[in-house]
C-alpha cells in the first residue's frame, strides 16, 4: 500500500473536533442488535402450552439424547454440509464445542492417534490470519502453539498449509471459518476445500476445526458455494480429519441458540463416549422451540433473509463511507464481504494499534489490534476489525467516520 | 444381617409365576416422572411474549454474563448455601460442572497447587460407598483412582477420610453427596460436615466436590438441616477446599434446567478465567424462564411440596411393600429416606447381581449390582439402588414386589 502525504494539521484539527463530540460508540463485537434479536422472539413462548414431544415421542423435558433432537439436526445438516445421521445438535454455543474437542483430545486419545495430545511433547495449530480471537485464545491457554498461514481471497495459502502439515506432525489441527470468514469476509475457494481434503499430513491425529459459523449469513442474493469438506475428505479416505461446527447463535438469539458438532463416525463413537460422562444429555426442550421456529431448510433461509435487510444497510455504510473518507488516500484498504459479521480494515503498517488508542479516546470503542492475530500479536500492526452489527445503522456511520479521522491521524503522525 | 432359611420350592415357584406375568418395568434411573414434569410446564410458554431484559436491564437474548443471572443465583443460594455472588448459573447440567472442574483442574493449576492435575504422578479421590456411578465414571475416565470410604449413617466414616487424605498427597478429592446422598438417603451430621471443613489435607488443592443435587428434595416435613460447608471452610482458612454444585434437574425440567457452581473467590476466579475461554456465556434465557417460574426461594419450596405430593406414596409403597414382602425373613434392609431419589437395598451377600439378573429376565430392569461402587464392584455384591421416582404408583407397587421374589429365589439359592 501506497501512503499519501496526510496534512498533520487538518489531521489534528480534525481529531480534535472529534474528540470534543464526545462520542460513545462501540464497533468491537460481532454481536447480533436487539433488532436483529428481535426476530426471533417467537422463542420466547416456545415451544408452547403442553407441547414437550419431539416427533419420535421422546418427552423432551426429561434426560437423555445425547446427540440431539433429529428434526433440529435435519433442519441444519444441508447448511452446515454433514448428513443428519452424523450432526450433533448440543448446548448453546459452538465455542464450547470446540473447546471441548480440543480438552477431549488432550485427555482421550483420538481415531488414528498415537497417543493423547496431552502426551504429545509439542503440539501446534495451523492460524489463518486474520483470523478470530477467540479460536486462538481457547488453543494458545492449553500451550498449542500457533503458526500462522497467510489468508489469501480464496482463503489460507494452501502451499504454506501443505508443507507445515507435511512436515510436522506436531501440527495437529488448523482453524478454519471457511465461510465470510471472521474478519475478512473469504470464503474458500473449491480448490483450497479439495487440497484441505486430499492433503497428506505427518500426524495421523490431525483435524480440521471448520468452524462453519456464517454457513447462512448471507448478506446480498450473491451465495458463493462453498465445496462439501467432510464429503470430499470422506471420499479421499480421510473422513477423521473433519471437525465441522456451526450453531445458532447468529441465527435465533445469541446466547440462547444450539450449537452443532458433525464429523465422522469414528469421531462421533469418540465424542460421544466422551460426554456421555459429562452430560445426561442437552437441552432437548430449546432444540424442539428451536426446531417449531425454524420449520425447515426453507424456515432458515427465509430468516437470514430478514437479517440481511437489517444488516446488509450497515456493512453498506461501512463500505460507503471508508470510500467517502479514505478511498483516494492510499491510507487504507478494506473487504466487501457478502456475508458474515465483519470487514477487515488495513492501514498502514505500524499504525493500527495507534487508531485503535485514538478511537478510544475519542469515545469509538474497536477490537484490540492484534487481535485478528496469535498471541494478540499483528507483526506489521496493520489490521484492524469492523464489527458493524450491534449498533444502530447511525451510531455504525457515525463510528466509522471518527475511525477514518483516526487512520488519517495516526497516518499523518507516523509520516 | 442373619439369613433366615427361604424354602427352595417355594421361591422358584413365586419365580415362576412372577416371569409367567411378562413384566415390562423400569426402575433404574433416577429420573423425574412425567406427571412431575408436567408441574413446570409453565416454563413452556416463558419468559413470555416480549420478556427479555434481566433486573440489570441485560438483554438475556444476547452474548455475555458468565456468571449467570443475578436474580437466578439469589433464588438458589439460601438452598445452595452459597453466598449469590459466589454462586454462579451455568447450563443445563451440574454433572458437565462437576466434570469440567477436574478437567481444568486436570489442565490448569488449581489455586493452591503445586502443578497441574495432569503432571501429578498420581491421582486419587475418595469414594464414599455406596455412592453415585456418574461420579465414580467421571472420575475413572481420567484414570484417576477411586479409593473406596464406608458410609455411615452420619455421611462417610470420617476417621477413615481424615487418616487418607492427611497421608496421602495424591487424594485431591472426594465425591459427596451431602443431602439424601444417592443412593442411602443420608443427610451428613453436622459434625461430619465440620470435620470436612478443619480437616488436614496433605494435599495443598485437595477439593470436596459438594454435589448437593437433592438439597430442596424433601419428601417428609422433617426436613435435616444441613451445616454450611462453605462457611465452615470459610471459617477455619480452608475456603478453596470446597466445590459446590447444585441444579434444577430434580426441581423443573430434567433436561432442560440450570446448574450451579459455587465456591471461594479464588476458585471462582480460576473458573471463570478458565470457562472464559470456553463460553460467552451460558442461555441467559433459560435462567429467566426459571427465574420467573419460580420467584423465590419460597417459590421453590412450595414447587417441591407438589414433587413431594406426587413421589412421597412412591416411597411409601417400596417401604411398606420390602416389610410385607422380607421385613421378617432377615434377608434384606434398606433405607428409608425422607428425601432424595433412591432407596438403598441391601440384600445377602453375594446375591445382588443374581437378583438383578432374575429381575430382568422377570421383566423388571434395576440398576446393575455394583453401580453403586467404584468400577462397578461391590466387594460384597449386596447392595441394589432402587429408583421409585419415574414409573407409576402401580408399576413401583408391582417392580418392588417382583425384586421380593427375585431376592427370595437368590438366597434360597444360594443358601
Amino acid at each position: 500500500m501506497t501512503t499519501a502525504s496526510v496534512d498533520v494539521d487538518t489531521a489534528r484539527r480534525d481529531y480534535a473536533a472529534l474528540v470534543d463530540r464526545g462520542l460513545s460508540l462501540d464497533i468491537t463485537r460481532g454481536k447480533p442488535s436487539p433488532a436483529q434479536l428481535d426476530l426471533a422472539n417467537g422463542l420466547l413462548t416456545l415451544p408452547g402450552d403442553g407441547t414437550f414431544k419431539a416427533e419420535d415421542g421422546t418427552d423432551v423435558r426429561n434426560y437423555g439424547g445425547l446427540k440431539g433432537l433429529p428434526e433440529l439436526r435435519r433442519i441444519f445438516a444441508g447448511a452446515l454440509q454433514v448428513p443428519a445421521g452424523q450432526l450433533l445438535a448440543a448446548g448453546n454455543s459452538s465455542l464450547e464445542l470446540m473447546h471441548d474437542a480440543v480438552v477431549q483430545a488432550l485427555l482421550s486419545k483420538l481415531p488414528g492417534a498415537e497417543r493423547r495430545w496431552a502426551d504429545e511433547p509439542t503440539l501446534k495449530f495451523l492460524a489463518p490470519v486474520p483470523g478470530y480471537d477467540r479460536h486462538f485464545a481457547l488453543t494458545e491457554r492449553f500451550g498449542i502453539e500457533l503458526v500462522p498461514v497467510p489468508m489469501t481471497d480464496q482463503g489460507p495459502d494452501m502451499a504454506v498449509v501443505e508443507r507445515l502439515v507435511a512436515e510436522d506432525s506436531a501440527v495437529k489441527g488448523i482453524w478454519c471459518v471457511p465461510k465470510y470468514s471472521n474478519p475478512t469476509g473469504v470464503t474458500f475457494s473449491d480448490d483450497v476445500v479439495k487440497r484441505f481434503a486430499t492433503m497428506t499430513t505427518a500426524a495421523p491425529d490431525f483435524r480440521i476445526f471448520w468452524d462453519n459459523a456464517y454457513a447462512v449469513h448471507h448478506l446480498t442474493d450473491a451465495e458463493p458455494a462453498l465445496a462439501d469438506l467432510l464429503a470430499l475428505a470422506t471420499e479421499a479416505g480421510n473422513a477423521d480429519r473433519v471437525f465441522v461446527f456451526g450453531s445458532t447463535s447468529k441465527i435465533t438469539h445469541a446466547g440462547a441458540g444450539v450449537g452443532f458438532f458433525g464429523a465422522s463416525e469414528a469421531n462421533l463413537a469418540w465424542w460421544v463416549g466422551n460426554i456421555g460422562k459429562r452430560t445426561i444429555g442437552p437441552d432437548k426442550v430449546n432444540q424442539l422451540r428451536h426446531a417449531l421456529f425454524l420449520e425447515d431448510e426453507a424456515g432458515v433461509r427465509a430468516h437470514m433473509r430478514k437479517h440481511a435487510e437489517i444488516i446488509g444497510p450497515k456493512f453498506e455504510a461501512v463500505d460507503r463511507i471508508l470510500t467517502e473518507e479514505l478511498g483516494d488516500s492510499g491510507l487504507a484498504t478494506w473487504t466487501k464481504p457478502t456475508g458474515g459479521y465483519f470487514v477487515s480494515l488495513t492501514v498502514p503498517e505500524g499504525t493500527a494499534k495507534e487508531v485503535v488508542r485514538l478511537a478510544k479516546e475519542a469515545g469509538v470503542a474497536l477490537t484490540p489490534a492484534g487481535a485478528t492475530h496469535p498471541h494478540g500479536d499483528d507483526p506489521a500492526d496493520a489490521v484492524i476489525r469492523i464489527a458493524p452489527t450491534f449498533p444502530v445503522l447511525a451510531d455504525v456511520e457515525e463510528a466509522v467516520r471518527a475511525l477514518a479521522v483516526c487512520v488519517r491521524l495516526a497516518a499523518a503522525e507516523r509520516a
